[in-house]
């Protein structure tokens, strides 16, 4: 059985209840996980039309460029969506840390067992 | 104002109203992203006890170790977790392709404007 969601060549994202999909933010010349953030149709037509990354926050529910206020925005170099059309990867370059606590990647703690070790 | 969740040791998940947090899995080796799922707490912690990345399956409303049907595992080389703790990033090494399309990541098609290209 073919999903032509899964097969095509036309964009037609799969948003959630809440009328988003997942977007996974990476280094476009090292490979690490930046961050992760949510786009709704609005965010991704941004993102995608000003080649800035642009998500939905859901705590202050309006769209939000990333770096609007920092400066820290992250150029899009390239776009994927995966197979059901739910999830979005951005290979990026950023123009500072891309978490709010000032860390490179959102990502700086390893699971270790139990507990958490700081790796950046 | 210190938010012990971003700067603490301890692994204390923000799972959403489902019970859930996102999981991004990129190839340790390449850095390419895999795939992007969702675990509960069950889920985490078998991933975390086997080393076998394990998911909640939203569709089938149960745990669902990737690979169990398969035979394309993948096998965790490093776990982390982002600044408040919903979204967890794994660095695999993956048994086979990670996609059920057959494709080595979901992630197949690059976004060209408003169209979908497959890259691979």
């Amino acid at each position: 059985m073919t999903d032509p969601r899964e097969t095509g060549t036309d964009l037609n994202p799969r948003f959630d209840s809440a009328g988003l999909v997942t977007a996974v933010v990476t280094d476009a010349a090292t490979g690490e996980v930046l961050m992760v953030a949510h786009m709704n149709a609005e965010a991704l037509a941004a993102t995608l039309e000003s080649g800035e990354a642009t998500f939905w926050s859901r705590s202050r529910g309006r769209l939000w460029r990333k770096g609007e206020t920092s400066g820290n925005v992250l150029r899009v170099v390239e776009a994927r969506i995966d197979c059901d059309q739910d999830a979005v990867w951005l290979r990026v370059v950023p123009a500072g840390p891309a978490c709010h606590t000032g860390a490179r990647s959102c990502f700086y703690r390893r699971i270790d067992g139990g507990a958490l070790t700081r790796v950046e």
